[in-house]
């Protein structure tokens, strides 16, 4: 097959491309992050690029023009130039659970100790690793083995720095070897691998305190939005899983080296990962085959955490960096949400809580009555803004917030010109649109001629398209895309199968259990989802039972936050391995009141 | 920098090169044998290729020419053709210690078990893992581990044969696990890692029998003949000790496939692997730094056994199979030495005994009055053929064996017309030199006019050349080199270094422990030097002190030997470990007498 030579500007990165293949899987080759919410199917219009063909003898004379990277193949030498503003990893104002005053012991199981070693000499010929060892012996540390990637960096690291050097320590292994005092720097990973987002965080190990956090598209998703339809391209497509895997690999790899860079360390400072998500993700992530996740009776490789080292999945961190992969409970249930209880603790004090995860599926654990009971809804990733029109996840310029009063009144994030909306942006605005009647109970967008119950400003955003009815959330001049922002008829579907999903697995839940929603002392909502939403706006569409709103809190991203408190805590790890196994799963699909809870639960 | 393309025939193997790269260079990264007994110096001929300019339009116009591999840079494409002759790894007429009826344990330290395993369902939902180990605890291996490989391979092989599975265990660990009963196939391979030649035995790990034995040219040398300029070569170049490191798995897994092929086996079906080597060997092996070998103290990194996995180095192997890198004693001392220890017994057996074994370097132990010492002597590939004009190592058309009459008669390995001369026949042309009065005490050759007392066709063999003085070996009649096979006064020369440093390092042991020549019970000769010469030979050119010959044995490649057994046995693994920390190293370059005792014995 032919290749052609593909230039990212202004990163400046090349990559050798295989004729056909889209620009988008070019750019995931060159390691260039572009925009793209709704899974490469040339909706969403966040992966425009601008192209220039170099021709057959490398000038440059066609003009640039402007594509989606996701429909374009590559049919030719060519330069492409990614927008900035849509590459953008950081995250700001995340509610972390270490500032809400939860006091954790730092006990990572991983350390740092600088020793001086004894020179040799002729009289005194003794290995550099014998040499090694007697000084631990001393300190009392009992360290049997030096692994391999130790003793390659061993002879270097001892004459360096007049043989004064610093080992890592991983139980009773010696994991490497660097020279002269390096005990400030010790570094971890935090990464919650989501369907459609992958959030890292980068955390100082000898403190517990968390440095930064990055977040990004998982490029995966232009294989399919869902985990079926990643499982399914895996089954059908040789070589498949290997892809995924080594696209999930780079997404992480891209975080870890832009937490880096911020921070001025290198990857290698990074001894310890933490990774959890949900069963497909975690399979595709250490390339355990997923295919019977999507085979009844939905069986997985495997459920217990995975302790294995970076060199074996290619992660930048130091070669014999453990890497934590939490504990799964079953095919859909995954680490992600051992993780979500792990950090809002339901499962330690008494009382009845019920806590909600809600990101491309949402996952459901209520805790009382002695027993912990879960279930995973496939809610679409509607919450996290993707497969919606103009959805986009949160970053600059998403329409995070939406009053509707006289007129629309929109907030995005970062206060940048409107680029497309977000999940908390979506709630608000379909919360709005029912409250003012824009939309009836069972989700129809009015009628023009309906709306003479409408302040005039609202009924001129009212609209028809090819797509069926549309309301304009923000005008083409408060835009920086080619048109305005518009809520559709189908954002509203998705947002009501998603919410339906929910809703009914949560009454299913208290169902099992016997517990009338009122008795519950807690409802907490996690997801990335969680961190900017108006409570009202949840009540509003009906997601939740009804309850008294004072008992709702956010939580935040309480999966990331599990993982990170399982980076700094060797007992945590342990704890969610209990976690998991405490966990009992209530399958939804093959329960018998389900789909008619979920009908119900469409209703607004 | 310009790359050509190169293809090897008959192979039809293609390989992209730099420009200015030798053809021996580009054979390598090929994976094309190519016979190399001189180091890349362009003197010993056997690394002839015909090559053909292929042009710049791919058009084959230009007729094939003769060079040397090792000293024609490529710059063009060009299509090799390597002679079959030149290569040739198969060995016959191996002294096998197993055949001298030694009864070991088979005891290898891993092994298969088949069962059947359960099948999950709706009401069965239990991981692929979990129902693997289910069954496992009902047979009471106390497996606590499943790595990473057997987990990926786990769906696949458990559905593939209705679950009936072959575990592969190793210690507490399931490194493979494989679909049906796959017990009856269970190999191991031991790798002999020689300075000059590379040997390995593949072993099935049921039985403990040895079922094939291949040997190749350790293609390192042509960055040099010793390790002290391979040393040299990773400390004066950045990459370097990478390129040897890739080059000595190379070689291995060149033969690991060779070995496979002749057995009907896939490397897969390798599930453990013994290395041993001298210790500059054995860190390049590993990819540890050898620098500090080569400046005083004389430092390594380890001398420990190491346990790795064939993934660590990219072995031909299962992944997870198990390689032991046998224990080195020092830095000139290497688990080489450990191994004809392990193979010969010396240390078990009372009596005094003497052990030589003739590589690159010469090695030589002594056990007797308690203790066991040791030396290295640098005593040069003479005796391995290399370094020698027409020296080649040990295989088809070497000439082997050498008696010198009224005229010279030769027999070549393999019976094919003469070559070159590899190590006993070296020796056996001398030793007849020496008794024919061809040379003189000192190793001079005489003069043709000095030759009066020799019979007439001896006497025509002498000559003179631009290289000094020589005698006719072979006459090209008798070749299928371009001309005859000469032995020079140069090729003595290299001998008499060989033979005077390995007798004064046995002086100076038998010195250290107070024993003279005559109490020795016994004189072990390993190598595969050892495997044809001739006891008398050995004794004219007084390589050993004066001791009745009877007491003389060859005993073949003990170091390859106890590589196989310690593949087979994990408690001859221990053994081994036992042998290293107990034998107490004399370093001679430092000692008072070498010298005096080198220089005394360079004479016939």
């Amino acid at each position: 097959m032919k290749q052609y030579s593909v230039l990212f500007l202004p990163d400046n990165k090349e990559v050798k491309a295989f004729e056909g293949i889209t620009i988008m899987e070019a750019a995931g080759l060159a390691g260039v992050k572009l925009e793209n919410s709704c899974g490469g199917k040339g909706r969403c219009g966040k992966c425009m690029v601008r192209i220039r063909d170099r021709g057959k003898n490398n000038e440059q004379t066609v003009d640039y023009k402007k594509v989606l990277a996701c429909r374009t193949k590559i049919k030719s030498d060519m330069d492409i130039e990614v927008p900035q503003v849509a590459v953008s990893v950081h995250r700001k104002n995340q509610i972390n659970l270490f500032d809400l005053g939860l006091t954790m012991e730092v006990n990572p199981g991983i350390k740092k100790a600088c020793v001086q070693i004894s020179k040799p000499s002729l009289d005194y010929q003794v290995s550099d690793r014998e040499r090694l060892l007697e000084q631990l012996n001393d300190t009392k540390d009992n360290v049997n083995e030096v692994c391999l990637e130790a003793l390659r960096m061993l002879p270097d690291a001892l004459r360096k720095k007049e043989h004064l050097v610093t080992k890592v320590l991983c139980g009773d292994k010696i994991i490497a070897v660097e020279a002269g005092d390096t005990t400030n720097t010790l570094c971890g990973v935090a990464v919650d691998l989501g369907t459609t987002s992958i959030v890292a965080s980068l955390l100082d190990l000898n403190t517990g305190k968390q440095l930064s956090t990055a977040s990004a598209t998982n490029r995966q998703n232009i294989y399919g939005a869902d985990v079926i339809s990643r499982i399914t391209y895996c089954m059908e497509n040789k070589g498949g899983l290997e892809k995924l895997h080594a696209m999930v690999v780079e997404v992480i790899n891209g975080l870890i080296d832009e937490l880096c860079n911020i921070n001025g360390i290198t990857s290698t400072d990074i001894y310890q990962v933490t990774v959890v998500g949900n069963t497909t993700m975690t399979h595709l992530f250490t390339k355990l085959d997923p295919s019977n996740l999507a085979l009844s009776p939905f069986i997985p490789v495997t459920t217990r955490r995975m302790v294995l080292e970076a060199r074996d999945l290619g992660l930048h961190a130091a070669p014999h960096a453990q890497v934590h992969v939490l504990p799964n409970i079953a095919g859909f249930l995954g680490s992600d949400t051992v993780s979500v209880v792990l950090a809002t603790g339901i499962h330690r004090d008494g009382g009845t809580k019920l806590v909600i995860d809600i990101g491309t599926n949402g996952e459901i654990v209520l805790a009382g009555r002695g027993e912990i009971v879960a279930c995973s809804t496939a809610a679409g990733p509607a919450f996290e803004g993707a497969q919606i029109e103009y959805g986009m996840r949160a970053a600059e310029g998403a329409i995070e917030e939406v009053i509707i009063g006289e007129d629309v009144e929109i907030k995005t994030i970062g206060g940048y010109a409107a680029r497309g909306i977000c999940g908390s942006g979506l709630l608000d605005a379909v919360a709005g649109m029912i409250a003012a009647g824009i939309i009836d109970a069972s989700g129809k967008i009015i009628a023009p001629e309906e709306a003479s119950h409408l302040p005039p400003q609202l009924q001129k955003r009212l609209g028809k398209g090819d797509g069926g009815k549309y309301f304009v959330l923000a005008t083409e001049e408060e835009t920086t895309i080619k048109g305005p922002v518009l809520i559709t008829q189908k954002d509203i579907r998705e947002l009501q199968l998603a919410k339906g999903a929910i809703k009914a697995g949560i009454q299913i839940l208290l169902a099992d259990q016997e517990i009338e929603p009122g008795e519950l002392d807690k409802i907490l909502l996690a997801g990335t989802f969680g961190n900017y939403i108006k409570k009202e706006s949840v009540i509003t569409i009906g997601l939740l039972p009804s309850i008294a709103p004072e008992k709702i809190e956010f939580v935040g991203n309480a999966a990331g936050m599990g993982a990170q408190m399982a980076l700094i805590s060797e007992n945590l790890r342990m704890e969610a391995d209990r976690i998991a196994e405490r966990i009992r799963h209530v399958e939804l699909a093959s329960h018998k009141d389900f789909h008619n809870q979920f009908i119900e639960a469409l209703y607004f």
